[in-house]
This record gives C-alpha cells, sequence and structure tokens, in this order.
C-alpha cells in the first residue's frame, strides 16, 4: 500500500503536455495527473464519462452548444458521448479519472500510453 | 449539463461533519465534498477501494498497520478491505469518490444519506 499522494510531487516529475500519468487506483479507474497547454483533439468518449478537476491554471471545455471554463478548485464531468475539446492557453495541472484503458483521444490508435509513476 | 463546479462554493453551503455532499456523478459514482472534524467510526469497504483527496486542513487515516496523515493536494486511495479510521484534529474539507450506494460508515444501517448540492 503507497503512502499519502502528492499530487504536485507528482507533476514536478514530468513536463510533457497531454500525458497522463497515473498515480493511483480506485477499483477498475486510473487517477491521473497530467499537464496541459494548447489545444487538445476534439473527441467523445462512448463508453464513459470524463472527470476533470483543475489544480492549478485554467482549462477550457468546448462541448457542441458552449464552453465551460475551469479554475483551480473546480471540476467537471463530460458526461458519455458528448464531444469535448480541453483548451488551455497557459500551463495547466489537472487530475483526471477515468475509467483504466480509457483512450485519451477517444480512439486507442491515437491515444497516449497510460505511464504509472 | 452542468456548468463547473466550484468546490469551495459548494462546501460553503453546509456546516454539518461527516455528512458528504454529492456534486457531481462520474458514471455510477458519487463524486463529493464533506467537512470533518474529529474521529469516524473505523470501518471497512468489502466492495469497493476508497478515495480521500485533502482541499484543506489536514486529514488522517489510521490504518492497520500505520497512519497516513494527507495534506491539501494529497490523496489516498484505501484498498477494499482494509478497516480505515478517518480523524481530523481540525476541521478538514475532502473529495470523497465512492460508488453510488456505497455506505460511509461501510453499514446501511449507521450511512449518512447521500444528499445532492
Amino acid at each position: 500500500m503507497d503512502d499519502a499522494i502528492n499530487l504536485a510531487e507528482k507533476l514536478a516529475q514530468f513536463s510533457t503536455y497531454w500525458a497522463p500519468r497515473v498515480v493511483a487506483q480506485l477499483n477498475n479507474y486510473d487517477v491521473m495527473v497530467v499537464k496541459v497547454q494548447g489545444e487538445f483533439v476534439r473527441h467523445t468518449h462512448d463508453d464513459t464519462d470524463d472527470f476533470f478537476l483543475v489544480l492549478e491554471g485554467r482549462l477550457t471545455l468546448r462541448l457542441p452548444d458552449r464552453e465551460v471554463v475551469l479554475q483551480p478548485g473546480e471540476l467537471f464531468v463530460v458526461p458519455r458521448g458528448v464531444p469535448h475539446q480541453p483548451f488551455a492557453e497557459e500551463e495547466t495541472h489537472l487530475l483526471l479519472i477515468e475509467p483504466t484503458g480509457t483512450p485519451n483521444t477517444g480512439d486507442p490508435t491515437t491515444a497516449a500510453p497510460r505511464v504509472t509513476l
């Protein structure tokens, strides 16, 4: 069993954007931290909701009908089946939770590998 | 679909300790905030891991073999089947994630109701 997982310490261990690192496991879900900047691919998860919590910075989730802007301490769950494009003007740090094996681009052929820290 | 969920705003809406409020749904999981102070009942979830993230304050998780102390920005997942007793000397604010219907005491007869904010 691990000890306390310090999210800032985990985030300090890498610098690549849009490359989530698994920091814990919750049943069959991966708990991940990720650094993002710029525009990610618009994508959809047909089989799962998608959890975003901003730890630092500012994240915009472009949804079909509007944009949701998240500041530190704010979260949003994109419902399954809803296309979304994450965007961050400046470097932004997120906590993500998704079922293990969920492709971060919505497409297994283009997904980042799941790396555990 | 909701807008950004601000955890501090949600926490400002109630003051009762050990009474989680559901702020979002992630598939069949409840995403909750809770205020705690003092000692909770030692309990076990046989069917699920238990996710704790400290937002403010300090949480001690008393495990069978040791204590895990969590500061803001630190998380811990108690594996299923492991007895744990949460303790907070001062008022502490947590983000919790558990499958919907999980009794917070490990026992449906003594569990706090799941209230949505």
